[in-house]
């Protein structure tokens, strides 16, 4: 018989979304008048803005004529989506990043997925705990060690440098289930304990469009020489609500390089683009044409006011929190806050209790690693009244 | 330094379009007052159905309202694309697919470079050649031991049974690029072959929808058992004018099952699944309303008819081309016509010659594998005016 990949079976099984939606479904059941609330989405509910809506009727047209149509695209993705990226997402933080360091694609997950790809499978990757589950579960495939990074109270929730040589770090800030974020500082040691170690920085910021503080760096390539020692991962999944549409980039910088086991030196900027040619096809077109309508003056502003808007809700999920004499991190440059359990009882406790007496639902931080123990997640997605009335009845919970 | 996949050191380059490319360019420059005409291109130039087209602007409405707005959906697909597959794509040949056997992607090309992610770095893979250069690629990058199979006029372009033990079966037909096909009977060996050796069929079906012969398999799952040795990759690309949109499916049945060093059963539609819900979040949701669309009454007809155009393209090229006294194979049942280059001369010999005389381009079999060495290929996916204008000049082509 076929012979498997047999990593996978090494795989940990994640039950925790479906756990989540299993509970919330026997509480209703057994309590079918209470009215619950879902703070525990990871998904956007606004609705896609009007300018992006537009482009996609115009690009639909497109398609819909012979001398409009578009057939296979460049792999990497077209210029005129990649030269609108340069010129508002780095040019004005004076980062010269150039298109063909670009590489669009259908969403941060499926890079984040398939960047291991060009790594050696000998790579030691170090990941923080708690953590997006898709960086420990690709390495976990591709038969990679991980080396776990603890963000807790201890440590400020700002990891610690590894105590053992590693290849790949994986930092996603404005963090991902923390809410957290690194100061350029803070970032600094990461690039320069990179640089002198000869690692590569994997940075998902598909959250930095809720950063509100002026220290926060939006971009890696904000730091000096992170050029040479990362690769930036960006979504417009919650930047523009593209959660559905499908759509993201990877920078990948010439500066770049990698090591083969001759010694030779290899551009990582070559490799992902072969990565990429020969296993994809280029996003969508009519896709690509949305996402650059949110370049526009209009599309900024429309796009500015979603997150404004759910950054609104992270404020008064904060207040709740508070009021209810819990403290909690994140919520002020994140759409996530991270709420502590109290007298060290655990996570799944705590939503139990929470959902009995407040027909809340919330995610328990151990689903998103060990270090998550004692710890919720909340979300700002929901609509602003829900969240208005969640944190009503949160802010008078009783543990 | 960052240690790379070294594997993809070992890739062979392709310059094969870039090649021809370079050669129109130059002989444009040289001449001209010349009209070339691409009969090299491998992308549809007919536009988007209005039945999808439509259905991509009421997707685009959908998403511009709370109540209709989708964000993440299903990694695998919308089980109303999937239910609609079974209903038409395999209902009507007798065969018993499930929706839950079904995974949606954003295309073929991904599918098939991803599959391997799944299946041992152990496994030797089988591929017939000439080919789609992706089967080959993908397995060089995971490190994979080829066998070719030699595709030729000595074996009437049907493969011979590999003559070492293989575990992966590459097999697309109709092909390309030959456009030859195997009859029911002959793609039976193959099955009964991998059943009782106990390897995978990876059956790439991309072009079924041009095959007009009673006795030739649409889905490798006509044939008895094939749902225990073979998973079926289909895209929406040439069906549809789905080139530029980024849509198409993976079928792994529930039947199929591999085994682990431990000799323990795995379910490969399990392992499949694990994969694309840790490295792929669903297709784009427009696109598969644009998809489901094909599948009306009107959209049916809409998609024969650009079906029906590139066939009839195919059976003027076989004329022109057997007027000019050459043999070629293929165009009866694929958009891909196969020249046998004459008196023994090569691929790119061929090219430059019938560029200099009649102004055509093709593309030179070598660039598929050794074994396309001695033949060339036309495609049918011009303008019927620009197909008839080219035949015209080749008919009178002298070597």
């Amino acid at each position: 018989m076929i012979k498997v990949n047999e990593n996978f079976c090494r795989l940990a099984p994640n039950y925790l979304f479906s756990e989540v939606a299993r509970k919330i479904q026997t509480f209703q059941k057994a309590n079918p008048e209470a009215h619950v609330i879902k703070m525990s989405i990871g998904d956007v509910t606004r609705p896609l803005c009007p300018s992006a809506v537009e482009a996609l009727h115009r690009a639909a047209d497109d398609q819909g004529h012979p001398d409009t149509f578009h057939g296979y695209g460049p792999e990497q993705g077209y210029a005129f989506l990649a030269e609108k990226i340069c010129q508002f997402d780095y040019a004005p933080r004076g980062i010269s990043v150039q298109p063909d360091e670009i590489f669009i694609s259908d969403g941060a997950k499926s890079d984040l997925g398939n960047i291991g790809d060009i790594f050696s499978p000998d790579c030691v990757a170090a990941i923080t705990d708690p953590v997006y589950p898709v960086y420990v579960d690709t390495n976990v495939m591709a038969g990679r060690r991980v080396v776990f990074l603890p963000c807790n109270e201890a440590n400020d929730f700002v990891p610690e440098l590894p105590s053992e040589p590693v290849d790949l770090i994986y930092l996603c800030y404005p963090n991902n289930p923390t809410g957290t974020t690194l100061t350029r500082a803070q970032l600094k040691v990461w690039v320069d304990y990179a640089l002198a170690s000869g690692a590569v920085i994997l940075f998902d910021s598909a959250y930095e469009c809720f950063i509100t503080e002026a220290d926060i760096p939006h971009s890696i390539y904000e730091i000096p020489g992170a050029e040479r020692c990362a690769i930036e991962f960006r979504s417009f999944s919650k930047t523009a609500g593209f959660t559905g549409m499908r759509c993201g980039y990877t920078v990948v910088p010439h500066a770049l390089k990698g090591v083969d086991s001759l010694g030779h030196e290899v551009d990582l900027n070559n490799l992902w683009r072969r990565r990429q040619t020969t296993k994809f096809n280029g996003a969508s077109y009519p896709i690509q044409r949305a996402a650059e309508a949110i370049f526009t003056p209009s599309g900024r502003i429309q796009i500015r006011e979603s997150v404004d808007y759910y950054l609104r809700n992270a404020a008064i999920l904060r207040q709740g929190v508070t009021a209810a004499g819990l403290s909690c991190r994140g919520g002020v440059n994140a759409p996530y806050v991270w709420v502590k359990t109290p007298d060290g009882i655990t996570s799944w406790e705590f939503f139990d209790r929470l959902l009995a007496q407040t027909h809340v639902a919330c995610t328990p931080g151990v689903g998103f690693g060990s270090c998550g123990e004692g710890y919720v997640r909340l979300t700002a997605f929901n609509t602003l009244a829900a969240t208005e009335m969640a944190m009503d009845r949160i802010s008078k919970f009783k543990i």
